[in-house]
């Protein structure tokens, strides 16, 4: 039930899921573990069965910032896997116990290849997971705005 | 020439692109005219074929500030038009005399739908340029964040 649950994979059929299924491999992580860290190549997607994977942003050379948290079955992370020039764009950590879905994004393009619908929709979708991802980091943007402008208001 | 050199048509045939030209439609904009608002409903997105759009965030009810400026033959914007909730971003002002093609959405999904190759492609292309801008504005949310940790430093 789990990849019915990723928004990535919406609007697919039974046996277009099943396909998808059969090319992930489930991984176990133990809290504090490293997944991967920006700016890494990045040869996979993952899907959190359970437990919680924390995002974080290196804001410096020093200063890491905790981006948000997955903890819901199905949410999807690391997709930037799935885009050139294939490289993490943040740092995961395994935030609680848990267990992935890790589904090797080389296999995933050559179903796309093969089945351009499938193809097609997982795109679409994806457009619309990034396009969600920078609406919130633009509404960040404004709340600091909003905070600095007060500061210097008062 | 213009289709070729938008990131989002990148690696369609010129026949693909031929049938993208025919759903386009030239717009003349003048300087300080407003092609759309921020959350306005977004029924077409556009590319500059010459001048200059200026595009803005709404940061409260009173202060909007210019985000990027659209100066680049080819350079396409309003592409929030092909993701639901299908609402514009960000709000484009013409800041040079300019010409655009608007491509209505409507006619690009049409033939998406029909040529899923087509759609693939453009999708994949779509979710590049929202991973780009997703990692611009990460970005400038690290300037953010380090002017103010300096200025709390010192």
């Amino acid at each position: 039930m789990l990849l019915e649950n990723c928004h990535l994979f919406s609007g697919l059929s039974s046996s277009r899921l099943d396909r998808i299924r059969a090319l992930a491999e489930e991984k176990s992580v133990t809290k504090g573990e490293l997944l991967y860290r920006e700016e890494a190549t990045a040869g996979s997607i993952f899907l959190l069965k359970k437990g919680a994977v924390e995002l974080w942003s290196q804001m410096d050379e020093r200063i890491e910032l905790p981006v948000t948290i997955v903890r819901e079955g199905g949410r999807c992370f690391g997709t930037a896997a799935l885009v050139a020039p294939y490289r993490y764009t943040l740092t995961a950590k395994c935030a609680e116990d848990a267990l992935l879905l890790a589904i090797p994004a080389e296999g995933l393009f050559r179903l796309m290849e093969e089945d351009r619908e499938l193809g097609c929709v997982v795109m679409g979708n994806l457009a619309s997971h990034f396009l969600s991802r920078l609406k919130e980091t633009r509404e960040e943007l404004k709340i600091h705005f909003r905070t600095l402008f007060r500061s210097i208001q008062f």
